[in-house]
């Protein structure tokens, strides 16, 4: 076993907590990684949290008991995610984003790794303390943010699609009425991804009526499983009551006159 | 501006490096973000080459001239990838993976944000130095591994989709040969995606025959772009003469005998 510095300790510790959010290192693995005493370390831990609350990223958790070790809780603070949105707005905020049927055109925010990987942060944070086994999206555009918000919260990703494909094996299918739409979708997921009593989180890039939301929450229940969240980076303003109550929006959306291109995006209230 | 204690600066310096592959930070800039001297973070840089070494996961670069500075090249070493690749084998070597038409159920594997993240990393190391502009899947599959490449080489991510969408824009079609099934399929890919001349990495999960990989090299075309790689996480060994010529793959399949059910995934020439 190689022998660490306290300089490298301390940075080797700050990203290996980071890399496993929510994955709990115990004192002795700490100690045997470094070839430290767990005196050590625990001054090591120190610095790292204390590095943790400057940048504002998240904290890290000591759990007591036999059990008990220390694990890396993501979640920005309040002021850094609201610049962090401020500036998704700004973005969006452009009349030639505008297409036809009230939709934005935002492929490069939502296929942009850090961009992506930022926002996939905010919603483990919003999630984390929900215990979520798995995160689950439908095909396409929602892909990127399920897999970096399954990545911050350290858990599988689930996706499912509108046919089913060689490579699922046997899988499930159900019909939704897409919320705005009113058309008759199908929605397929693969038998072996979802373990029963799962609680799922349900991530994507748009809500507009929450069909699709909805159409997951049905989905879930021929698994057994449960949605215990949803997280949308863009909601819509109208329509204004959506199929599904309980879900977190990023930014809201509002093109008010989409011949005269007038288009507000703004942080959504639980964020003000 | 905070101050950093040395044991910090070592510890941010190696998480912003390693989050931000490939970006060339001046001396002077991290200077200025650890409010310390040049000849500290260049002492600090040591330190962190030190431990990029001892966990053979990539190196600090040092460009030198006016517009010089450092930057992080992602890499694992050939030993680190073999060992990587030989789970990634024992894994997918299971009888039980098998499915109807030589197909093999990895889902867990491809869904997997740890291994996912890993395996991006590893095709970032394989294709850095090609200075790929944007890499490229086609949906639904690839996608999670796309998108861990292309954060580990900090370029956008394209995702070519099999019907255009509302939410696409202007798009392009095109038409390509499965190269297994000779099924005629459609590829589309939002106009505003790609910019003119760029360099692209094709990343997929699975590669039978190469259609998919010689349809995206069409698809370039159309937009003036090169496909300056090609990586799949699978190749089967049947067909053994692909559609296309130089691409990496990480492991082979063999399913010698569908009856039978006899399987072996090990990892492809390259790596042994």
């Amino acid at each position: 076993m190689d022998k660490f510095h306290r300089n490298e300790r301390i940075a080797v510790l700050l990203k290996t907590l980071c890399d496993s959010p929510g994955e709990t290192f115990t004192l002795g693995n700490l100690a045997d990684i470094f070839g430290a005493a767990k005196s050590s370390v625990c001054e090591d831990l120190d610095v790292v949290q204390n590095l943790l609350s400057k940048f504002e990223i998240g904290y890290v958790e000591s759990i007591s008991g036999s059990l008990g070790g220390v694990r890396f809780i993501p979640g920005y603070s309040k002021n850094k995610i609201k610049d962090m949105l401020d500036s998704v707005c700004q973005e969006l905020s452009n009349t030639q984003r505008i297409l036809p049927g009230g939709y934005l055109y935002m492929l490069d925010i939502i296929y942009n790794p850090k961009r992506v990987s930022d926002i996939g942060s905010i919603f483990a944070g919003c999630f984390f303390k929900k215990e979520i086994d798995c995160v689950i999206t439908v095909e396409t555009k929602g892909i990127p943010l399920a897999f970096a918000t399954a990545k911050h919260l350290n858990v599988p990703l689930a996706i499912a699609r509108h046919n089913s494909e060689a490579t699922d094996g046997p899988s499930v299918n159900i019909n939704y009425l897409s919320g705005s739409a009113k058309k008759i979708q199908t929605m397929v997921l693969s038998k072996r991804v979802l373990k029963r009593n799962s609680r799922l989180l349900f991530i994507d890039d748009f809500m507009k009526g929450g069909g699709t939301a909805k159409g997951i929450i049905e989905l879930a229940k021929e698994f057994d499983c449960e949605v215990s969240g949803i997280g949308v980076l863009v909601e819509t303003c109208k329509p204004q009551k959506k199929l599904v109550n309980d879900y977190v929006s990023l930014v809201t959306l509002n093109i008010s006159n989409e011949e005269e291109e007038m288009i507000t995006v703004e942080p959504s209230e639980v964020w003000m």
